[in-house]
């Protein structure tokens, strides 16, 4: 029997660029795939506009959608700034609301921002080694706070929770992390109505 | 309301020991809890009675036992030997047979060695940027390949999981795994009948 390629041997993450040596490529997300996610678009059109960067990147190794199983693998977030907010991912809530998600941070520095449908805030910085437990019923996206580093760490996820994308793609998160002289700080984000 | 500690806070794992900043600390496995594991009882006793050092060293943090919940931790197995036989985990099947577990290796040089029900078995070295995907319905057990460095893994899997560990403790793995001129090599369980 041919097992698929993440069972037939490991799959080696590079601990430096998060980037794996399989048969999948990683999926990845530019400033012209991030419209309207941003507080500041025109400066993201502009960043689309001159070189269109990958913003980040992550893999879907392909693990069947089923409850017994786990999908995993590395979210990859450049060093960045669209405006004044730093680069990020997109963030989801999972599909199967109450999954819960492990990150492992690999590299880097930043912060897992969380919000639950109830408007419950949950945010955390991320170093080198340290995991972060994002709870069920909690949307959750990775935020790069380096300027120079990239954000990289290891997921695991239960196989079917799945990715829900829609309330997010229309107002965002309820905050934004942003650099004011020179820190992040965290503030309301106004695109944001309950 | 307060978190629990898994979640008021990222919980800092050192890649470089596999020690976690806790509230929770290790459990750990001794020459002395792993009577009749290994296939040289008379060398294990006698690591018993000669310091009883730990073999190795892994986290329960607590997470709630639930379908929608993931358990994670460190697993880390020092490096020896009984007779010839590497240090080892006892192993175990999940309770819930069919869930899957993802192991990511940060440091060390070591072996997953998995086998199911039906007598398939698959063995896997472990490097330090690997990941291993173990799937549903295989007994799993880390082995270190290294005489002089720790094994250490990043473990994920579902919280109702559950272990089994029934049938390995009365005939172990039908593998074992020694070394044999300097290296390893993977030998039948004289101890294992079907």
């Amino acid at each position: 029997m041919k097992h698929p390629f993440y069972i037939e041997k490991p799959i080696f993450f590079d601990p430096a660029t998060g980037l794996a040596e399989c048969e999948a490529p990683p999926l990845e997300r530019r400033y012209s795939n991030m419209k309207n996610m941003y507080l500041d678009e025109t400066a993201r059109l502009r960043l689309e506009q001159t070189g269109n960067d990958v913003i980040y990147r992550f893999y879907e190794l392909g693990v069947p959608e089923k409850e017994s199983d786990l999908a995993y693998g590395t979210s990859i977030v450049y060093p960045g700034k669209v405006g004044n907010e730093y680069h990020m991912t997109n963030g989801h809530f999972h599909t199967i609301l109450d999954t819960a998600e492990i990150y492992y941070c690999l590299a880097g520095y930043g912060m897992m921002m969380m919000e639950n449908p109830e408007g419950d805030i949950q945010y955390k910085e991320m170093h080198p080694g340290e995991a972060v437990y994002v709870p069920g019923r909690y949307a959750h996206r990775s935020i790069n706070l380096s300027n120079t580093e990239t954000l990289i760490t290891f997921y695991v996820f239960r196989g079917d929770a799945g990715h829900d994308y829609g309330s997010i793609k229309e107002k965002g998160f309820r905050k934004i992390v942003v650099e004011k002289e020179g820190r992040w700080t965290v503030e309301d984000n106004p695109r944001w109505q309950s």
